[in-house]
């Protein structure tokens, strides 16, 4: 999709029209992460910053920061560092992040419900509009903020609020059925919490979070080490 | 660590122990979800596959699959593919899944809890042995299958039950105290839920797991498909 023109700051979004093709699923990554850490400072009420600093706080070598930095257009002065709150709009820009996304979240079990409840998606612009369950007990209770609604309210709801991404926190045996659903009434990406891989258009976007191979992954560097 | 020896296949050992430094972190997490996959298909009751099936399990190419597979030493054989059983527990040596992991818990939230609670750790070989947190309506309750203890608790426990790895799903404002209280105690390895990077000596193996930069990559990738 193409993004809401942000008027405030025409010369960034032509910047980062620029550099976005160009950008690795890593250096997203960790772009991500100095936005988190800037936004720390500017609630601290720090001013500036340099590649040093965020490199400790983002635990990678400060040659990584500058590299990144620079490739969307951000160059810090020597002696000076980085303007933290310019360069916090600068990434947030590049990242979207002055996009408002609207979200939805399928299946309410413990996971979901935690979910419902962290309040780190809408510092970043995600609001979650409506969450769908299967159980009776469930509908119309509001957590967090969104309300429950039933699994049968999923058409009707989508087609009139349009989300763009769906968080999916349904059991492995669902979550095929569910996506395919939720893809064919316009969802453009998915952040999927099931250990299964989905199949979906390739014009959709799936980020998998897999609990348990996080875990295998960290006793695997552990044995290696 | 050195793993304990898997006295029933010493030669898939042997081979594992060769291979394991050349491993990317993408591999690895690939290795995972063939692992995960395998057993699915073992459940199922599939005694062979091949790298084009498997491939489409994973999202990826078949000859990426190939590629991983030749890297830990298995060898597909043409017509016939992969038998399921062997390649799963190759796989399963080479990941380490063979051992008997002990984690603690550090914070019962609601994302602590909804942890506790999946079964999914379990399958691989991981025991959550305790969890820990400063509420005391919390203490002595047990969740899923894992009691929950007071923070003061923490380190004659862990002297006790000698845990590798540590899940830190506390605040953020907490995370860095409760990092080096958990290293100093002979954590190996920590899975962090905060959002914030932890300063652990670098002989520590961390994973970062935090959910708000998972969906900013994830509106990233739609905003520039």
């Amino acid at each position: 999709m193409t993004p809401p023109n942000t008027p405030e700051n025409p010369s960034d979004d032509e910047a980062s029209e620029n550099v976005r093709a160009d950008l690795s699923t890593p250096a997203v990554g960790r772009l991500s992460l100095y936005y988190r850490e800037l936004h720390r400072l500017l609630d601290a009420g720090q001013m500036s910053t340099n590649s040093r600093d965020l490199a400790a706080m983002v635990n990678v070598s400060a040659a990584v920061v500058r590299r990144d930095l620079s490739s969307i257009g951000s160059v810090g002065r020597r002696g000076v560092g980085y303007d933290v709150a310019s360069l916090a709009q600068h990434i947030g820009v590049v990242l979207g992040s002055g996009v408002h996304w609207k979200a939805v979240m399928i299946g309410v079990g413990y996971l979901g419900n935690a979910l419902l409840r962290y309040r780190g998606f809408e510092r970043l612009g995600f609001s979650l509009a409506a969450a769908f369950d299967t159980d009776p007990s469930k509908i119309n209770r509001v957590v967090g903020e969104t309300r429950i609604l039933a699994m049968d309210q999923l058409e009707p709801v989508l087609r009139d609020l349009k989300p763009e991404l769906a968080i999916l926190t349904v059991p492995s045996e669902q979550a095929t059925d569910v996506a395919s659903r939720i893809v064919a009434l316009g969802i453009q990406g998915i952040l999927n919490f099931a250990p299964t891989t989905l199949r979906v258009p390739s014009s959709v976007a799936v980020i998998n979070v897999d609990l348990a191979s996080e875990l295998q992954q960290l006793a695997f560097r552990i044995q290696n080490s």
